[in-house]
């Protein structure tokens, strides 16, 4: 007999989970479309050189690799980008800039499984490629705050930082670029003394040290204290007048920006710019965040392209919802059950359900072939609006008998009129 | 420099296919509701032992496996059944019979690639649980109808036959199960020479070969003749009169059912009953096809529990509504880019973008920072609707300028009146 079990990891969503992810989906779906981003489906299995080239140490132990048949190494993809990437320098490659590409689907990492993380979970993921401009950064942003409205989220706020900043100290302070990474990704995890240690000279670590340590006050605030105390390290000022530039854009058009973190890094090696994520108080992993990636897509062998990015966490959302009781929007249309009062008038009944359907009318055949009386009860178990029951007397006279099952009320209905009665 | 090819057998879907997709999986979530069959989202990774449980060598030999980081062996799934199987056992075990379930999602088999066949695919998956009566079986016939209906593809024919009637007739001369299913195999690939040899006594033989030999007249007179030929072999008989209460309720309600086939067999092991495929006549594999399984839910450790299911693959469906030069409904929505006249008016332009979009209107948003004329020039391009230009003598005034691309002609408006405008 087989295992029953889910392989660990991963689980089963039940019809209301469904409904509520399927929602999400939708939403995300919706928003592409209302910030001009062009849907594409990529593969979820891909080479795992492609999504290894540039997705950093954590993400690539994390991956489920493996050799198909035909002996290629392959790897079911942790994040949409690389594969975006790869588009973006083959069948897009010739497309005019700016270039808005969505996708959504379920991707893989094999974590230790926790509330809300899973090893396969959903992400829609919106790329911009083309602008440099701050504009493109607050899009990002806004249109996550346009996705979490839709769903009815209230209560989520944004964090935002800018690689360009750290980095921009380590590279005047001659830190290797590989060295700056590595450093970013002790950080991503809050191990700040791995991170120092990484750093040679006693000055440099210094900067760093007292760069993080600025916080407090307002987004505004901490970002003008980031720009002061980097005064001097000619692109870590540019990064934090940057920064400032897209706080200012994101906060105009209404998006709850809580703090700006000069120590924030994200797990992902191919930031170069800003960088944000959006919590909810309920949970202590992200809804979702990205920013910008000016290298990565020459590093897939294309022009060199300014990008920016932001994945969302659409399992998460859904369960955000629910910690924060969001009501899904209620159907409206009515459903019906269709019952022939005998086996010979199946064909009939089963025409008659086609009708209604062919109206948008949701209808359950009676496929059991019970009796009157436990089917109307198990219709009415399944909060089904209205029994349609077809017997031969009312056929004879091109009607049916109509059942209200919530006001226990029954009628006669012509057959030319039942849609009337059903959609009122 | 990472490889810009997907995987072999697999595929990027650009824009217009990934439209096409999402459209017809849309139909197939449309179809579900109106026949109430509630959506399951299951893994598509799910432990080897379950997907091999029942599924037939033919796709136990082309099936993704590999072991994860835990040392499991897990696989891809090929199709959904045996995941829904173990659902019914489990999460789902007391639900009310019938039980009817919805999938949509990617599957995946190592086949070698052809048109309309690739190594991931896409199939809507409907299963309902709990019923012996033909009404059940007409039901999935009938869904699948519909659904093609809904993409709007005109010509395509269902094919029908009963794993029933040869299991009969093997049965009563003593063939063995599993010879059975290998014969069956061997038919479904069409290798009935290599049926043949599995048999051992030349009554039996014969008996099958004359069986598979009736052919011609309508679905009706084939299922007459294969009810009249298997007169002697009660469980063959009983088959037959079920395929052709089947074959009535479906026809009643206006599927076109083209042939009825007794040498008709299909892949998966499981089946017990009635099976089905719908074809078109520009692809040679089948748009999707089912039947009854009335044992797999005891393979599965459940009780024993008919049923009968359908699976029909979308983005063949998707490739027939191509070839078939079925027209996607068309969008309505109105559709502008926004462009702020100079750097300082970002932020004004950024809020009234998302007031358009709150209200419905899919904006582009210049990112690019480029002059009036060049901007226009890519909009109009782009094939949108309107500019919305945003510059500083308009806005002292609270308007824009609105420009109609398709017209030619630009107006001032007030921002108040912006959405009555552009959704004229």
């Amino acid at each position: 007999m087989p295992t029953f079990q889910t392989v660990r990891g991963m689980r089963d969503l039940l019809p209301e989970e469904a409904e509520t992810l399927n929602f999400v989906i939708c939403k995300a779906r919706e928003t592409s479309q209302l910030y001009g981003y062009k849907e594409v489906v990529t593969p979820l299995v891909e080479p795992y050189e492609l999504l290894s080239a540039k997705s950093g140490e954590e993400i690539r132990s994390r991956m489920f690799i493996f050799k198909d048949l035909g002996d290629r190494t392959v790897a079911l993809r942790p994040e949409f980008t690389a594969s975006i990437a790869r588009l973006s320098t083959t069948a897009l490659k010739s497309e005019p800039k700016p270039l808005r590409v969505f996708s959504v689907g379920s991707v893989y990492r094999y974590d230790e499984p926790q509330r809300g993380r899973y090893r396969e979970f959903w992400q829609s993921n919106f790329e911009l490629m083309g602008s440099n401009n701050p504009e493109a950064d607050a899009e990002a942003i806004l249109l996550t705050n346009s996705l979490l409205k839709a769903t009815g989220l209230r209560d989520y706020t944004f964090k935002i930082g800018h690689i360009g900043v750290i980095r921009g100290v380590l590279s005047q302070e001659n830190v290797d670029d590989k060295v700056q990474s590595a450093i970013l990704q002790r950080m991503d995890k809050k191990e700040y003394d791995e991170a120092f240690k990484l750093i040679e000279q006693e000055k440099c670590r210094t900067a760093l040290r007292g760069l993080l340590e600025l916080k407090g006050g307002t987004p505004f605030e901490t970002a003008e204290k980031i720009k002061k105390y980097v005064t001097g390290y000619d692109k870590a000022e540019a990064a934090a007048d940057n920064l400032l530039e897209i706080l200012q854009l994101a906060t105009a058009s209404g998006c709850p920006v809580k703090t700006v973190e000069p120590s924030f890094a994200r797990g992902l090696e191919y930031y170069t710019g800003m960088i944000f994520e959006v919590n909810v108080p309920e949970l202590d992993i992200a809804l979702g965040g990205g920013g910008r990636y000016d290298r990565l897509i020459e590093v897939f062998g294309g022009e060199s392209t300014p990008a920016v990015g932001v994945a969302h966490g659409l399992d998460r959302i859904a369960l955000a919802m629910q910690m924060q009781k969001t009501a899904l929007p209620t159907r409206r249309e009515k459903t019906a059950v269709v019952i022939p009062v005998k086996p010979e008038l199946k064909a009939e009944a089963l025409k008659i359900s086609q009708m209604l359907r062919e109206a948008g009318v949701s209808v359950e055949f009676e496929v059991m072939g019970r009796k009157m009386g436990k089917a109307l009860e198990d219709a009415d178990k399944r909060k089904v609006d209205y029994a349609v029951i077809v017997g031969e007397r009312e056929l004879k006279e091109s009607s049916v008998v109509v059942r209200d099952l919530a006001k226990h009320e029954q009628t006669t209905v012509k057959i030319a009129k039942l849609l009337e009665k059903i959609r009122v």
